[in-house]
């Protein structure tokens, strides 16, 4: 079968061999712009060409985008159809299927699983798609379908991505397939969690701390934990699993906190578990007066620097959880800090960590730098270890 | 009770500031080295004194050393006896009795542990103890009747470290209490290691790659595992106790390998294990050649970038490594490269990686990162994250 599609060029200046090497995205200044380039519609697929055009792969276009193309296959005859992605799909699932004994976890990393844009959570026969690229949401259906093989009956497009706007995407979110009302029960390190698919953050649940999760639930055995940021409990019920004598969750959000409760009640650990709504830096600086300290303190706040811009008010930021975090950690005991930042890179997040921690008057060691689990798999040519940095410092003094 | 001691000054010019906020090391370069000075005699406890005679501490002197002053304490006044030995290791110990369910641990890990220079191993009643310090080589009784008291009956003298040499110290290997003849049954990660305490490299096992061994064990189930430089099966006897159907051990040494036999009968899975002697990349290239393919493979070489001048070689076999593993490595299976060299940082070894593994032609997914356990605390001011890096990828293709 003959494939005919629309070339997308690149410029000789170009870096083709970066592309030949794996990087996955054509960038809009890399591609010659002609007029029937622009004409191509958003999610169509096309041949990328070198500047000799020697044929490159398959690529995702969407000329309204600043990435105007995503590689979607090297083999340039690549039909990318229903089969295609049910291939992508099941490769994907192969590797949580190895990771985890129970179907709850991110399921498509986009890039990374080789489904540039496509972000899926998992929890048992429910998923979540967020298709942030145009090439995605045409195909959505064929998506559906996949799913559908691989024991998914409920299917929630999430359309309220970030990364949607830049694709000319609207905001929309409805059930593709099946629908769930109710919280879905998660088991994860030994909790059970309430993800809210319809209403919550983001899907619900952020499975990437699932790691870190169990380090500090290790650390917390008979110990009191302070989780700040708490969103549904995360740290905190790890922890109680984990033995913690008591958690203490704080929230600014009331139905995150509610999820929380609840997940507690689901994990039989309710009577050791307790919340405080309002800001972090109000709670922190409230349980400070009242003299209370925690074996185990972790905080886990929103993005403070989501992009560049941002770096140096979002590395401050960092700082200051870290200096009014650390008084609250009893001598000898633990905090864990956390950055789900692009922008502040390891060293830069743990520096401003350190930086609190000294202002503080604290003594640190670091013994744990933790990162997003497996099954959010970092692409060799995106970004170095990827956005979620976890570092467990103990306190000496 | 006044302290008498000699003083050590900083020049105007050396970089208190940072000594103040925590760096641990005085170089030669910083200190006013008159003939008093130069005099005092190597292990002595000085005052560390700013350009302005302000005091910042009780620092370990060794002249005849490039780390000329190492802080013992922020507070000159502290008496670096037995108390204040017995207390940093009851600290120390204290962090690994929460981490652990086992005595079998790195328990000092030198200025991590506020113990400069000092690093030890426990085996359960048995510990060895590597004071690559002249401060810590003086007082080495009162270490030992510090471990006493933690129920440590065989002190190990190891002093064949690399470190040792700038201190002026001697090679000498001997019991300082009690005695250990047999190799010693090591428990972890479900597996039965045997730790040879006085014929094996280092310390006879190395409980650093503790969560790596984990991490891969958790991928193994029904995998057949390649374990590459296994020294006393590290990875393989981890992978068994998780499921693996087989693993493959090739090192070059015998006494190692037969050490690794006896921990995978130890552990119950000898007809799973099996051994290759031999140099890596010849075994490597003769099981390419036999076509043979594994599910897992693990590489984890020696130091080949200990320090600056052997990086370029250092990458450069560390990328060669990755070259040779990856055609070893099934479709879908995994990689778990390994780097214990201070040169090599996470960003330049994971190029290295990623380089050999194009080189082979394999696509890779990066599943995971990860670093020396907790037991192996960094100081805050030395290093990033530590020495050890473990990358698993995933090759898709």
């Amino acid at each position: 079968m003959i494939i005919e599609r629309p070339i997308l060029r690149l410029k000789p200046k170009a870096d083709a061999r970066s592309i030949r090497h794996g990087y996955p995205w054509i960038h809009a200044d890399d591609v010659v712009a002609d007029r029937r380039t622009r004409a191509i519609a958003p999610g169509t697929i096309a041949t990328l060409e070198d500047a000799e055009r020697a044929p490159l792969g398959a690529v995702a276009v969407n000329m309204e985008a600043r990435i105007v193309g995503r590689m979607l296959d090297r083999d340039p005859e690549a039909q990318i159809g229903a089969e295609w992605i049910a291939t992508r799909l099941s490769r994907a699932a192969e590797l949580r299927d190895r990771l985890y004994d129970a179907p709850f976890y991110r399921l498509v990393h986009a890039e990374a699983d080789g489904l540039p844009g496509v972000i899926v959570d998992r929890f048992g026969d429910a998923a979540v798609i967020q298709p942030n690229a145009a090439w995605a949401e045409e195909r959505i259906e064929d998506f559906a379908d996949g799913f559908a093989a691989l024991g998914i009956a409920h299917l929630l497009l999430n359309a309220t991505g970030r990364a949607r706007a830049g694709e000319g995407l609207d905001a929309e979110t409805r059930w593709l397939r099946g629908g769930v009302a109710a919280p879905v029960p998660v088991p994860m390190n030994g909790a059970t969690y309430l993800a809210d698919l319809t209403g919550g953050q983001k899907t619900g649940l952020f499975y990437d701390q699932r790691p870190n999760h169990a380090f500090v639930a290790g650390l917390a055995r008979g110990a009191h934990v302070l989780d700040v940021f708490a969103h549904v409990g995360g740290f905190g019920l790890a922890a109680l699993a984990g033995g913690a004598a008591s958690a203490l969750a704080v929230d600014g959000s009331a139905p995150a906190l509610d999820l929380a409760e609840r997940g507690a009640a689901a994990s039989g650990v309710a009577e050791r578990f307790a919340t405080r709504r309002g800001d972090a830096f109000d709670v922190m600086a409230a349980l400070a007066d009242e003299g209370a300290t925690f074996d185990v303190v972790v905080a886990d706040p929103p993005a403070f620097a989501p992009a560049k811009p941002a770096l140096t008010a979002g590395l401050r930021a960092y700082e200051k959880v870290a200096r009014t975090a650390a008084p609250l950690v009893a001598p000898g005991g633990y905090l864990t800090l956390c950055s789900c930042s692009h922008a502040a890179d390891l060293a830069k997040f743990r520096m401003a960590c350190l930086r609190g921690i000294g202002r503080a008057g604290r003594v640190p060691q670091l013994i744990h730098t933790g990162f997003a689990g497996p099954d959010h798999p970092v692409h060799p040519h995106l970004g170095e270890s990827g956005y979620l940095k976890a570092l467990t410092f103990r306190l000496l003094a």
